[in-house]
C-alpha cells in the first residue's frame, strides 16, 4: 500500500473536521424543522410542508396542541435563560483565573532560566538549539487560553444545543417513541460531531500557526502545544463540578420538598426548583460532559503528539506519522458519521424496548468499524518499521504494532460500556436486585447500590489493564497514547448518545410541567431511562479515557523531569502515592459536602415558598422560580473553588517544595485510587435511579410487586436516587478530570519543576 | 549507658509478658468480683465484702435486684452459648483451611528446589550454605500453623472475657456511670493485655524453639518465622469477615423490623433478633479485632525481625539488637500497664462527660509515657553505630536514627486516633453536622455522612506518609517495620479501649433485654455512644499500623525475590498496581453484598416471626432467637469464603503467572488504595452511628431540636447508621487484614515466586 503524501495528510484532517462540523450542522438543520414557537408556525408559511407528513398528528393536537407548545416554548425559553445565565455568570469567574493561571505559566515556565530569551540546548537532544523558556512560556500561555477558549465554546455550544431540543423531544413524544428517540438522538448528534470536529480543526490549526513561529523545533512547539490541554481541562474541571453542584443542589432540593414532603411529581411546576432543575441538566451534565471529553481528546492528541516528536519520525520530520494520531480522530468522525445513520436512516424503531439495544448498538457498530478505520490509516500513514524512545532506550515499532495499541483502547472502551450498561440498566439483573431490596427500606437499598457500584469496578479496570499492558508492551508511552486516542476514536458517537440522556430528561421535565398527558411522559421516561444508562456509559469512556490518558501525560512527565524509574520503594515516591490515592477522597468530600449543603439551602427555600406563597400547592399561584435559580448559582459558583483548587494547586505544591519524584508518586496514586472512586460513584448513582425507574415503570411482575409510586419500596428508592445524584453527577464525573488534569498540569509545568523542584527535602537533607 | 547484656535481654522479654498475663488476670479477678449469678452469691459468702462498700446500693436493689440478676445472668448465659457455638462452627472450617493452605504452603516452598533436602547458598550471602527449601517449607507451615493457634486463642479469650463482663456492666450501672465504666474498662484490659503479651511469649517461644534448628541460618530462621504472621492474619481474616458479616445481618435485620417497622426499641427481648445481634458484637468487633491486631503485631515484629536479620547486628549475631522489636513490644506491655491505672485507679470519673476524655487520655499517656520507654530501650539495646541493608547498599545507621522512627510511627497513631476522635465523637461538629442534616431525611444524612468519611482520610494519610517519610529516610524499610511497631506498642491500651466499645454496647441490650429502669440504659447509653468512637478509634489504629505493616512486608518481599526496584514505569508494575487498587472494592462488594442478602434473609425471618407467634409484640410469647442464630451463622460462614478466598488466592495468582514484579505492583496499589476505603468506611459508619446517638440523647438544644426518638429526623438517623453498619464492622475492617495478608502471603511465598513466578508472561513474551 502507498503511504500518504505529506500534502494529501495536511488535507484529510480539516477535511474530516469540516465534514463533521457539515453532518452537525444537517442534524441541527433536521432538528430545527420540529416548531416549538406558535407564532414562528404561522409566520413561516413557507415551512408549512415541513410538518406535512405527520399532518395527522397535527390534526389530532388542535387547538390544544396549539396551547402545550406554547407552554413547551415558555418552559423551554426559561430553562435556556437559566443556563444561558448561569454559563455567563461561571466563565465570567473562569475568565479571571485563566487570566491569573496564564500569568502563572509564564512564571514558573519563564523562570526556567531566569527569563533568559537565548536559544538554549535541546532537552532531549542537546547537540541541537531550541527556543528559550520564554518563548515556551508565551506559547504554552497562548495554547493554555485557547484549549480554554475552546472548552467553554464546546460547552456552550452543547447547553444551546440541548435547551434547544428538549422542547422538541417533548412535542414529538406525542407521536411516540420512535420519533421522539430520533429527535433527542439527532440533538446529541449536534453536539458529538461538533465538539469532536471543532477539537480537532481547532487544535491541527494551532500546531500549524505554532510551527510557523517554531520550526524545526518540535519540541519546544510540542511541549507549547501540550499547554492547549491544559487549558481545556481546566475549564471543564470548574464546569463539571460547578455544574455538577448546580444541577445536584436543585435536583436534590427539589426532589427532597417535592417528592418526598409534598408528595408531588418530579418536575411538577408548581416545585419552585424545578426550572433550577431542568437548567441544572443543561449546564452540568452537557456543558460538563462537553468540556470534559474535549479536555481527554485534547490531551491525549497533545500526549501522543508530545512522545512522537522525539520518535524516529519525529526527528526525520515525517509529517504524515507524525499526524497519525489526529488521522485517527479525523477517520474516528467519518466513522461515527456512518454509525449515526444507522440509527436515524436504516434501522427503525418499533417501541421501547428498542431504546436500549440500539444505542448499545451504536457503539459496537462504530467500534466494529473503527477497527476497520484504524487498518486504514496505519497502514496509509506509518512507515513500516520506525524507532521510539522509551526513557532513553530506542524502542523498534513496526506499523502494525500501533494498530494493536489503538484498537486495544477501542475495545476496552467497547467492553467499559457494555459493561457499565449491565451494572445501571435495569433490564438487567444488578439494578433489579437493588430495586428488590428496597423492600426492606432504603437502608438495604443504599447497601445494595454501594456494593453495586464497587462490583462494577471489576471489568473495566481489567479492560483497562489489558489496554495497558497492550499499548505499552507495543510501543511503551507512545502505545498508552493510541489506547487513549483509539478509545476516544468514537467520541462523536459516545458524546451524542451521552447528551441525549440529559436531553430525554428535560423533555421529560417539560412533558410533566406543560401538563401533557401521562402517555406522554411514560414515553419520555423510557427515554430518560436508556438515557441514565448512556450517561453512565459516557462516564465509563471518560473515565477509562481519563485514566489512560493521564497514563500517556505521566509517561511524557516522567520523561521530560528526566527520571529515569519511578520507584514505590523510594520513600518519596511512596508518600507521594499514598497521598495522591487521598486525593480523589479529599475532592470528593468537597464536592459531596457542597452539594449537601447547597441542597439544604435549596430545601428551606422551597419549603419556604410552599408555607409563604398561598395557592401553590392548589396550583393558582405561580413559585418564585428565579430564587431557587440564584441559590443554585451562588451555591456553585462559590463552592467550585475550593475542590477547583484542590486540583489546580496540589500539583504546583508538590512539585515546586517536594520534587519530581514526589510528583510522580502523587500522580500515579490519585490516577489508580481516582479510576475506582469514579467508576464506582458513577455506576452506584446511575443503578439507583434506573432502580427507582424500574419501580415506577411496572413493567414486569416483579415491578409491580415493589410498586407503585408512592408504595414504601419506591419511597427507598427515591432515597437511593437522592443519594446518587451528587454521586454520580458531581464527584464521579469530576474525578477524571482530577486525575488528568494533574496529570497534564505537571507535565506543562515539568520544565520548572525540573530546574527547581523539590525545596523542602533540599532544606530537609 | 551499658547495654544490655544477652541473657538480660533474654530475661526482659518473658518477664514483661508475663507481667502483663499477671495484670489481664488480675483486672479478670476484678470483674469477676461482680457476681451476676444469684446463686453464687449465696453460696459464696467468703465474698460478702467484696460488695460491702457498694453495700448502700445492694440494699436498694432487694427483691427486683435479685430478679434483674437472674434474668442478665439468663441472658449473659444465651449470648455466650451463641458466640461460642459460632466460634466453634467458624474455627471448625478454618481448621480445614488451615490444613489445605499448609499443604499449598509446603507444596509451593518445598517445590522451589524441586524438594531437595540439600543445603543451599543463601540468599542474601551466597558464600555461605543455608537450609534446604523444603526444611524452610516444614518450619513455615508450623509458623503458619502456631500463628493461627494464636490468632483463634485471642480471639476466642476475647469473646469469653467480653461475654462475661457484659452482664456485670449492666449490673454495674445501676450504681452509675462511674462503676460500669470501670468494670468495662477492666475487663477490656483483661483482653487487651492477654493478647499482646500472649503474642510476645509465643513469638517468643517460637523463635527461640526454632533457632535451636536453624542455628547460625538467621535468614532461613526469620523466613519461617514470617509463617508465624501469616497464620495469624489468615484466621483474622476469616475471623474479621465471618465475624462481620454474623453481626451485621444481626444488627441490620433487627433494626429494620424492630426500630423501622415495629417501633420497639433496640435490643428489645421481643425482637427475635436480638440474641444474634449481641452475639455478632463478641464474635465480629471483639473476636475478629482480636485476631485482626495479633496479626499486625505479629507482622510488624516479622518483618522488623526478617530485615534486622540481615543487618549488620544481624550478621554479627548481636542477640540484644536483634530483639530490639521484640524489647519494645515489652516496654510497650509495661507501660500501657501503668497508663490503665490512670483510668482505673489514679483517676475518678465523674459523669458521663468525663468518659470521652478519660478514654482520650488513656491514648495520650500512654503515647508520652512510651517515647521515653522507646528512648530507653534504644539506648540499652543498641549499638552506637550499625549498619543496614537497603536493596544491596549499605545503609550507616544511629541508634537515635531508630528512636525517631519508632516514635513517628507511636505519634502517628496518637494522630491517627485524636482525628478519628474528631470525625466520629458527637462532641465535635462533624457529628453534629451529619446529626443536623437528617432534618431533610436519609438522604443528606447519607451525602454528609459519605462526605464526612472521605474528608476524615486525609490527615491519617498524612500522618502515616511522615511516619513512612521519617522511617523510611532514617533506617530504609527497617525503619517502616520499626514505625508499624512503635504504632503498635501501645496495642494493650488500644485493645482495652477499643473492646470496651462491644461490651459497653452488650451492657445496653442486656439491660434492655432484663427490663431494667430507663436511667440504666441512659448509663449504658453513653458508655456506648463513647465506645463508638473508641471502635473507630481501634480501626484507625488497626488500618494505620497495617499500612506501615504491609509496607514493611512489601518492602521485604520486594528485597526478598530481588527485585532492584519497583518501577510504576514498567508495563507489569503499572497494571498492577491499578488492578491491586481495584481489590479493597471488589471485596467491599463482595463482603457488603454478603451483609445486605443475610440482613434481607433475617428481615424475612424477623418479619416472619411477629406475624405467626401470637402475643409475640405483646411480650406474653418468647420469641425463636435460635433459628435467628442459626441464619446469621450460616449466612457469615457460607459467605466468608468468596472475599477469603479473593485475598489468599490473588497473591498466589498474581505471583505464580504475572510474576514479582506484577505481584509487587499490586500490592502496593492495594495498600495504597485499600487504606483509604478502609478509614473511610469505619469513620462514616461510626459519624452514622453517633449523629443517631446524639439526636437520642438528646444532650443538646439542637439535639432536641432533631429528636426525639421516632422523629423524622430519627427514622433518617436510623437509616444512615444501618447503612453504615456493614461499612465500619465489615468491610472498612476487614480491608486492613487484606492489605497487610496479600504483603504478608507475598513474603512468605517469595522464594517460589523468584524462581517459578511470571509464568503467563513467560508464555506471552
Amino acid at each position: 500500500m502507498h503511504r500518504l503524501s505529506s500534502p494529501v495528510a495536511h488535507a484529510l484532517i480539516p477535511v474530516a473536521a469540516l465534514i463533521g462540523i457539515a453532518f452537525a450542522l444537517y442534524q441541527w438543520y433536521l432538528v430545527s424543522k420540529i416548531k416549538v414557537s406558535v407564532e414562528n408556525q404561522t409566520h413561516e408559511n413557507g415551512n408549512g410542508n415541513v410538518n406535512g407528513e405527520n399532518g395527522t398528528h397535527e390534526m389530532e393536537e388542535g387547538v390544544d396542541g396549539r396551547d402545550v407548545r406554547k407552554k413547551c416554548a415558555e418552559i423551554q425559553e426559561a430553562v435556556s435563560i437559566g443556563a444561558n445565565s448561569f454559563l455567563f455568570t461561571e466563565y465570567k469567574y473562569l475568565a479571571y483565573f485563566m487570566a491569573a493561571f496564564a500569568v502563572v505559566i509564564f512564571l514558573f515556565l519563564g523562570s526556567v532560566h531566569n527569563f533568559s530569551t537565548h536559544k538554549k540546548p535541546c532537552a532531549y537532544d542537546e547537540s541541537k538549539l531550541c527556543h528559550s523558556p520564554v518563548a515556551n512560556a508565551v506559547f504554552t500561555c497562548i495554547a493554555f487560553i485557547l484549549g480554554a477558549l475552546t472548552s467553554v465554546l464546546s460547552g456552550y455550544l452543547g447547553m444551546k444545543i440541548a435547551t434547544y431540543a428538549n422542547a422538541r423531544t417533548t412535542l414529538e413524544a406525542q407521536k411516540g417513541v420512535g420519533p421522539a428517540f430520533i429527535v433527542a438522538y439527532r440533538s446529541g448528534a449536534v453536539m458529538g460531531f461538533l465538539l469532536s470536529s471543532l477539537a480537532l480543526l481547532v487544535l491541527y490549526i494551532a500546531i500549524n500557526v505554532f510551527k510557523a513561529y517554531f520550526h524545526d523545533d518540535w519540541e519546544g512547539l510540542y511541549d507549547s502545544i501540550t499547554g492547549y490541554g491544559l487549558g481545556g481541562s481546566s475549564v471543564a474541571l470548574f464546569g463539571r463540578v460547578g455544574g455538577g453542584i448546580y444541577t445536584k443542589a436543585a435536583d436534590v432540593g427539589a426532589d427532597l420538598v417535592g417528592k418526598v414532603e409534598r408528595n408531588i411529581p418530579e418536575d411538577d411546576p408548581r416545585n419552585p426548583a424545578v426550572i433550577a432543575d431542568n437548567v441544572g441538566d443543561n449546564v452540568g451534565d452537557i456543558a460538563g460532559m462537553g468540556s470534559d471529553l474535549f479536555g481527554s481528546y485534547a490531551e491525549s492528541s497533545c500526549a501522543a503528539l508530545f512522545v512522537a516528536s522525539i520518535s524516529s519520525f519525529g526527528i526525520n520530520h515525517d509529517f504524515p506519522a507524525m499526524m497519525y494520531p489526529l488521522l485517527i480522530s479525523s477517520m474516528g468522525i467519518i466513522v461515527c458519521l456512518i454509525t449515526t445513520l444507522f440509527v436515524t436512516d436504516f434501522q427503525k424503531m418499533k417501541g421501547i424496548k428498542d431504546i436500549g439495544p440500539a444505542l448499545k448498538n451504536q457503539i459496537l457498530i462504530s467500534t466494529v468499524l473503527m477497527t476497520g478505520g484504524v487498518a486504514l490509516v496505519t497502514f496509509v500513514t506509518l512507515p513500516v518499521h520506525f524507532t521510539l524512545f522509551d526513557f532513553g532506550k530506542e524502542k523498534h515499532v513496526k506499523n502494525w504494532h500501533l494498530f494493536f495499541c489503538v484498537c486495544s483502547g477501542l475495545w476496552a472502551g467497547l467492553v467499559i460500556g457494555y459493561t457499565t450498561e449491565y451494572y445501571t440498566s435495569n433490564a438487567f439483573q444488578p439494578v433489579k436486585d437493588v430495586a428488590n431490596s428496597c423492600k426492606t427500606g432504603a437502608a438495604t437499598n443504599v447497601i445494595f447500590g454501594l456494593a453495586l457500584g464497587y462490583k462494577s469496578v471489576i471489568i473495566p479496570i481489567f479492560a483497562i489493564a489489558v489496554a495497558i499492558y497492550v499499548g505499552f508492551a507495543l510501543a511503551a508511552m507512545y502505545g498508552i497514547a493510541l489506547a487513549a486516542l483509539g478509545m476516544l476514536s468514537t467520541i462523536a458517537t459516545g458524546l451524542s448518545i451521552d447528551a441525549y440522556g440529559p436531553i430525554s430528561d428535560n423533555a421529560g421535565g417539560i412533558a410533566e410541567m406543560a401538563g401533557m398527558p401521562h402517555s406522554v411522559r411514560e414515553t419520555t421516561d423510557a427515554l430518560d431511562a436508556a438515557g441514565n444508562t448512556t450517561a453512565a456509559i459516557g462516564k465509563g469512556f471518560a473515565i477509562g479515557s481519563a485514566a489512560l490518558v493521564s497514563l500517556a501525560l505521566f509517561g511524557a512527565y516522567v520523561s521530560r523531569v528526566g527520571l529515569d524509574t519511578v520507584n514505590v520503594l523510594n520513600k518519596k515516591v511512596i508518600i507521594g502515592l499514598l497521598v495522591g490515592a487521598m486525593l480523589p477522597y479529599w475532592f470528593s468530600a468537597l464536592t459531596m459536602k457542597s452539594v449537601g449543603s447547597a441542597a439544604l439551602k435549596m430545601v428551606e427555600e422551597v419549603r419556604r415558598q410552599f408555607n409563604d406563597i398561598p395557592g401553590l400547592m392548589e396550583g393558582t399561584a405561580k413559585p418564585d422560580y428565579a430564587t431557587c435559580v440564584k441559590i443554585s448559582t451562588d451555591a456553585s459558583i462559590k463552592k467550585m473553588i475550593a475542590p477547583g483548587a484542590l486540583v489546580m494547586v496540589t500539583p504546583l505544591i508538590t512539585g515546586t517544595f517536594f520534587g519530581t519524584e514526589t510528583l510522580a508518586g502523587l500522580l500515579a496514586g490519585a490516577l489508580v485510587s481516582g479510576v475506582q472512586v469514579a467508576i464506582s460513584a458513577s455506576n452506584s448513582g446511575g443503578a439507583w435511579d434506573n432502580a427507582k425507574k424500574y419501580i415506577e415503570a411496572g413493567a414486569s411482575e416483579h415491578a409491580q410487586l415493589l410498586g407503585p409510586k408512592g408504595s414504601e419500596a419506591h419511597k427507598a428508592a427515591v432515597i437511593g436516587d437522592t443519594i446518587g445524584d451528587p454521586l454520580k453527577d458531581t464527584s464521579g464525573p469530576s474525578l477524571n478530570i482530577l486525575v488528568k488534569l494533574m496529570a497534564v498540569e505537571s507535565l506543562v509545568f515539568a520544565p520548572f519543576f525540573k530546574a527547581h523542584g523539590g525545596r523542602f527535602f533540599k532544606w530537609f537533607d
